[in-house]
């Protein structure tokens, strides 16, 4: 997208943002065109020339935006902190110190070449919610913290620091920007080797929630405003590797070979026709494949490929595997060659709270806005901080579901609508015993 | 193999070993044992420590070998020469010198990590051939020359700069020596800007056969003696690009994905159904494959992948690519991708001369072997000769079909039969009159 339909598109958010002197706490909006402004000044940092945004965790374009974000987080009255894990925290103070803080948070880094949305709208939103609540002199029982986490896509590291530490293999990790998580965290004001004090406990927040783009398709394609996220999926990747016999692929007949590819082929259909053949939206993908020798004239010997699946229940994405295990015997027997499979990334499931889910999804409907309950095919911040606390996810639409691109897109007002669940939906939350 | 096996296999050998005082010419029989002997010791020349032979066009090790084959052609009364393209030539004289020379050839430089009977038996037997003639006096109508043609494995240069020279593109490769065939020819003692000195008209050679193994498994597998090749297959090799769209593997759902890998692997198993489900030997592979970006987590966008087709008639492949086209335009329709195909390589087809076949085939089996016609589903020499003369070739079985690997074998015994056809095929065809 270019700078100039950026401009366009924001005029467009304007229908439901503020109105200037309304105080009825039903009534209270977030400043949209304020929010879709920053938002597009945050996407100066790290720029990329073809559009979108490389801002990698701990690179200095990272360090802007951090910056920036602190200016923002200053105009909103919050009280600024960088913790010893380099995560931001913007902190307002509550009626009642008795209470311990709600959260609200997301972060500012982004992939290679990703986009202005995934993350920036939950961080930013956070931000423009606590300036609502500044602007109209709203105070909360509970205090509010607005945390922007550092390093989401290297693997969530802030939060993850947040919730249970740092190992020294995971600050050794040399992450996109070149620098180790250890020197990264140095390099944006925190401490590595007093990371525990960043660490909190279950119980040191009363909830969690996080708006995001939804990554995906869904409610842009089925034109519903806001989707209630009930758990962020479970992840499990292996590594497949085939093995048949590599021979002269002009003088072995077709009856006596030992494919390799073939088999890979009718092994990625099968995965395909297993996963869509249930009920459920558990996604399958074979997203990498290597064939060995790899030459126009050889019939392949070897490939090596990558299966993920991904769903909210653990014992379903069991069941599927078991299945995929099954076929592949069935192929490597009809096409003599052999599987085998190795783990190599297991990723628990985490489901959001219920209490917050219905709190998100009333908040909506009484805004007026179409709701939907789905999973988070992606992984987020709110996956760690589960660990420690009830969380919960507010989810906008992706145009034409992109993500991680250039081309990630989502509208300004579906932004602002967002920020108003999250504004309204913080506001329920804090008349709650959430214990 | 190693080298004690090799040992124990030779024994096996004698048994249709020359007879010694056996002058008639119906009984006239190779030396199956120096042949066999003779294979051994040409395989010390790039010898790999795992078995096999790296003898790389224009290396040293192709140098010592093409040494060792002018020794071989000196002691079988052969008048050696080096043609401008570098190709070896042993001659033997005719009787009746109106008439042109009759053929036999092959070549002895390898594939990297190659075997030790690809093209040297062939180039050997040629050579016991002229051997055998001497100690027993048999003088034919026709001239005789062997030709070991140099670089078979890297585009069959040797063979193509004797029937149409070598264009400076071509000169201008680089092979597997690292040495562009150009600084090759040199190297082996030819002269790349005298080329033309090497060419052959059509008139020039009265025919030339070819002895070789199968390369493929038909032979063994039926225990079949002596193969005799119909014609040399046709290749026709495209690039094939699948373009979907890469997105999210997380957030994607199943049926909102234009998964391009997905679109490679329906490709792939109709491949293989289409070349299957024809009768027929020809073949069909999916040889090579990449996809794009190629991570876990991500449905990749792009596939680039090696098709190639192969059979006597280029009808044939014309057909079945037609039908793999509809079929891709089936797949991409379902899955939201797109292929496109570019043409890559094409060679035609080259049929043997069917009196040559016939002389083979009577041939064989008077000397009690049984026989099959199959064609060749490799590239060999005699497919560039047939532009100037009319061609035969002589297969032999390779154990479990297994070439261009360490493993190729093929067993004594078949290769002294084999020598034996080539011997009494050349004494019948110097009878003909093959203008």
């Amino acid at each position: 997208m270019n700078r100039r339909m950026f401009n366009v598109n924001l005029l467009s958010a304007l229908a439901l943002t503020a109105l200037p002197g309304a105080q009825s706490s039903a009534a209270l909006r977030v400043n949209g065109l304020r929010l879709n402004t920053h938002l597009q000044e945050l996407s100066a940092f790290g720029s990329n020339p073809q559009g979108g945004v490389s801002r990698l965790a701990f690179s200095a374009a990272d360090l802007q935006g951090r910056q920036y974000a602190m200016k923002l987080m200053r105009e909103a009255q919050l009280e600024v902190s960088i913790d010893r894990a380099g995560n931001l925290i913007g902190r307002r103070a509550g009626g009642d110190t008795r209470l311990p803080p709600l959260a609200l948070g997301s972060h500012i880094d982004s992939v290679p070449e990703g986009g202005n949305y995934d993350g920036d709208v939950g961080a930013l939103g956070a931000i423009e919610v606590a300036q609502t609540l500044a602007e109209t002199h709203t105070t909360l029982r509970h205090a509010l913290e607005v945390i922007i986490f550092q390093d989401e896509e290297g693997g969530t590291s802030g939060s993850h620091a947040l919730v249970a530490g740092l190992t020294d293999a995971q600050l050794k990790l040399t992450t996109n920007s070149g620098k180790t998580v250890r020197d990264g965290i140095k390099f944006i004001g925190g401490d590595p080797d007093k990371l525990s004090q960043a660490l909190r406990q279950r119980g040191d927040l009363a909830a969690y929630m996080e708006l995001h783009i939804e990554q995906g398709g869904i409610l842009y394609g089925e034109k519903i405003d806001i989707g209630v996220v009930e758990g962020i999926v479970g992840i499990h990747q292996w590594e497949v590797t085939i093995t048949g016999f590599a021979n002269h692929a002009g003088t072995t007949p077709m009856n006596q070979r030992r494919d390799a590819m073939l088999a890979a082929a009718k092994f990625i259909v099968a995965v395909n026709r297993i996963v869509t053949s249930t009920a459920g939206r558990q996604v399958g993908t074979v997203g990498k494949l290597q064939a060995q020798p790899g030459a126009y004239n050889v019939i392949p010997g070897k490939v090596v490929l990558g299966l993920e699946l991904r769903d909210l229940a653990t014992a379903k994405i069991q069941s599927l595997f078991q299945t995929i295990q099954a076929e592949a015997e069935q192929i490597a027997k009809e096409s003599g060659t052999t599987f085998s499979f190795q783990q190599t990334f297991t990723n628990l499931p985490a489901p959001t709270d219920l209490r917050l889910r219905k709190v998100i999804d009333a908040t909506a409907q009484q805004l007026g806005f179409t709701t939907k309950t789905l999973p988070s095919g992606a992984g987020h911040d709110a996956q760690e901080i589960a660990a420690i606390a009830p969380v919960g996810m507010i989810f906008i639409p992706s145009v034409d579901g992109i993500s991680h691109s250039p081309r990630e897109f989502s509208r300004p007002e579906d932004i602002t609508n967002g920020a108003n669940v999250l504004l309204h939906a913080l506001m329920k939350l804090d008349g709650m015993d959430l214990r």
